[in-house]
């Protein structure tokens, strides 16, 4: 599917192989902290602004422009599918997504039918293409994504973002065949989502398991990674590489590798030559913490160079940071990381890792 | 110090002894969930009502009397000590602690003048005499705490509750001097606040480093961990066990453990096996999730099943949740755990770690 050739710094480090420069974006990169994407966007629901083609594909391409990032992320969201099958979901401004009826009972199942992407999210396809045609993929590969099935359901449980996750805990422990055929079709879901990025043109995807933290390794073992792991599997056929991401995995991290995936993100708590003893033989992406990027921005630079030191004890290192750019980030400190990460990266991967 | 035979479960438990019989208490359960507890205490700050003696040790003695659980917690608040001094902060209902005026430069510290228990806090004192008196040590010992200065710090600098802790982090990184200054003097502020507790009766005190999960483990190490173990090694000469806990700390428990802790607490996302394997020959705390608490109750006991049985990879088992009780927990449910423990616990402990 994908024309990029593996010589671009991303796929290159995806795939294992040494890039020619040290590739680096950032989670979030296309969005909040960004001048030009406020004046682009206006105010307004996000799932508005996703559903316009142009606007969405210059807010994916306004990160590239500024930073020189190596890779783009598609502009969307993680509840783009369930809110286009008419689920009843939006993301509220500063609360997130919010489903005024959530799922508790098997008849919320119908309200889930299957995505059909032609007919639900045409905008997403356009916006892909428009996006991909503006990108050079020899350097700058674009990438799409999902959320992980457990991800998504939270929010659809819960009702909106959870502290807790006690309602979805209840539900997946009292009622666990229930669960189970929601992850299902929340992985189908999911499976439509980036296939149709993926045949739009998107060179790779990331599956944002973000809250997956929140469980024991028992419970995602048996609640989380089933699920994830089907979704991994049909993108596996799509021929991109597949990036798994969460927050507070530090425990979970070996069982995430066995997802399928073929690069592992690591949150800012887990040393990235901790993470790498940890998953084995893959990839990783990570793991600035993005509460340093608020920083002077020495602090920033000095903390990214340990990433990339530590970096070196994996096969192959996608520099990012430990979660999403956070919305009060000075773009120019991200300026500076991505300048740091491509003069320095490969030489303090050289270095290795801090004894 | 302490008076208290070690046949009590707690501290038997607490010193690596068996006990007669497995030891469980729940990190806030004095007050929110229970009904008596609102009833006494009424509305307004939870400042005023520990600042009554009579309410706070009455408060204190709620959840023994209705749970026979194995500990009375002091009922206090970590930002006592510095509101007492004069600090300027609040706890906002539904919110936290909030200070009005952050924490914010040098000459800030002055705000921070040494706490003379007997002038300062003598409604806690006194609320440690009172309960105290009312429980039987042989059987259920008091329990004080005080606050990690990593954790003080982090509300006195972002001036409330904070999701990322990047003007904290900010401040350590770019002025690591006014740092140390910082959390020397709250370290000293958390001695004598414990200290006054330890002289009035309490028998053994936890420390809470509650949000030191935010931190990298190089952080974690610089900026954190010094200051808590100048505290542990103060307490260590009243001669009561010490327990040092966080929430999210799976990749800093080995370096809690050399904090001079005589007892990990650990959060529900390690299985304790796996925690004890990181701390070494020290007793766990922990680790039933609390929002397993708000599922069925059969849910909640086949998980306290489980911890009881990994618990046995540690010399000691202290049963307790990985957090504080949820405020919307049934009392009801955190009864049926009690029993559970007393009954099944050194059964299940005998079992062993589940392969």
């Amino acid at each position: 599917m994908s024309d990029a050739p593996a010589s671009s710094p991303f796929l290159a480090a995806a795939h294992g192989e040494r890039p020619s420069r040290a590739p680096v974006w950032f989670m979030r990169q296309a969005g909040r902290s960004l001048p030009e994407y406020r004046a682009t966007r206006g105010t307004g629901s996000i799932l508005d602004a996703i559903a316009q083609p142009e606007i969405a594909a210059e807010v994916t391409l306004q990160p590239v422009r500024r930073y020189g990032v190596d890779a783009a992320v598609l502009f969307s969201d993680i509840v783009v599918p369930v809110h286009a099958i008419g689920f009843g979901i939006d993301v509220v401004p500063g609360r997130g997504p919010v489903a005024e009826q959530p799922f508790s009972s098997a008849a919320d199942l119908e309200r889930l039918r299957p995505l059909e992407a032609e007919v639900d999210i045409p905008y997403v396809i356009e916006t892909v293409k428009i996006a991909r045609a503006e990108l050079d993929p020899a350097i700058c590969p674009l990438l799409g994504f999902a959320g992980a099935p457990f991800t998504v359901a939270s929010y659809l449980v819960e009702g909106g973002p959870s502290k807790t996750f006690a309602k979805v805990k209840a539900l997946m422990h009292s009622d666990p065949a229930l669960w189970e055929q929601l992850v299902d079709r929340l992985a189908d879901l999911a499976i439509a989502f980036v296939t149709a990025q993926v045949t739009a043109g998107a060179q790779a995807v990331q599956l944002f398991d973000s809250w997956a933290g929140a469980l024991s390794p028992s419970e995602y073992r048996r609640f989380a990674l089933p699920a994830a792991t089907k979704v991994m599997a049909a993108v596996g056929e799509l021929g991109v590489p597949r990036i798994i991401f969460g927050v507070g995995t530090g425990e979970l991290l070996a069982d995430m590798a066995t997802s399928g995936a073929d690069v592992v993100g690591v949150d800012w708590r887990v040393p990235l030559d901790a993470a790498a003893a940890r998953v084995g033989n893959l990839p990783l992406q990570g793991n600035l913490d993005p509460a340093l990027c608020l920083a002077p921005v020495e602090v920033a630079e000095e903390a990214a160079r340990d990433v990339l030191r530590r970096g070196a004890a994996a096969p192959g290192h996608i520099f990012n940071l430990g979660h999403g750019v956070l919305p009060e980030t000075d773009p120019g400190v991200l300026g500076a990381i991505v300048e740091l990460v491509h003069a320095e990266g490969l030489t303090l991967r050289d270095q290795g890792v801090p004894q």
